[in-house]
């Protein structure tokens, strides 16, 4: 299989003072995962196999289960190219000059 | 595990006349699996176990591969609540009055 | 302009026993605007043009806002079709055979 | 108004080997908009008020048409706080330490 790209969005609904806390946790778990991955404002982008990542998003849509949050909002974008598509490629040409 | 809601968008990368053709053998495949869905004009929803449901979307991708898309951009949206939720419980006062 | 199919999620950050209450309202701002809408389980999805949606879209949130939610998470999906593109043409054949 | 978060992703139909350029003309909007924005490898998140930005969204989306897409699919998140809310308060924590 490919290596995808896939981004994560979490919106567990907690107290609004606790929001960042637990979206933490979901973060915690992706960089625990071991996958390359980037954390961005309104997502985390990771690099993987589709299984692999569908995972990864599961156990962190459960991690913020388990700090209270009884339900979770999630938004996952897929990037599926049959050759592999690869985080750098999309940004690497921004890196260095963002506003 | 509770049963969540799961959208899926698919966006292959073909020919604009051939869009239609390929997002129905994504739906094809959902249709096949014999969960509860129901397709809307952005996205079908489907209602049951997250790890099920990632597995749809993973095979309704492939079908889209399948079918010439070597590129698929795919959005997902999961609506998780610990004690389950139900398509009908968020839209079955909906359906008897769209404009 | 040509119409264009706009889908709108909101996910105001209140108690989860108040959610689909402060949901209805920003599905009645869509309702009351005289826009061809399809309420979905996931989003609603709306025909027209951009700016009017997006107009929509605004005063939807804010009346999440109006709510008690001073946090709300929203997602926004557009299909845009240089020769326009319609709510019918994507779910016509399919609103007679859902599951 | 207070300034949001809002991040778009563009999927313009054109040949796989035209996206990137064609997904650059819509970034170069972005940043010839004078809005503080940072490029992520799934969506570009700006931050500013609602109206500006989604004046911003549209224009990004017409520049893909003009380069030849005749059909563009576009997510679009909103990231609504009614005190205001930074790319800087979410990331800044994780900037230094991206695997």
């Amino acid at each position: 299989m490919p290596k995808v790209n896939l981004s994560l969005q979490v919106m567990p609904n907690v107290e609004d003072n606790r929001l960042y806390e637990v979206v933490d946790k979901a973060i915690e778990v992706i960089k625990s995962s071991g996958v390359k991955y980037l954390v961005g404002p309104m997502e985390t982008t990771m690099e993987g196999e589709l299984d692999e990542l569908f995972a990864i998003a599961k156990k962190a849509i459960l991690a913020c289960n388990k700090e209270g949050a009884r339900r979770i909002g999630a938004v996952i974008k897929v990037d599926y190219c049959e050759n592999g598509v690869t985080i750098e490629e999309k940004i690497g040409k921004y890196t260095e000059k963002q506003s």
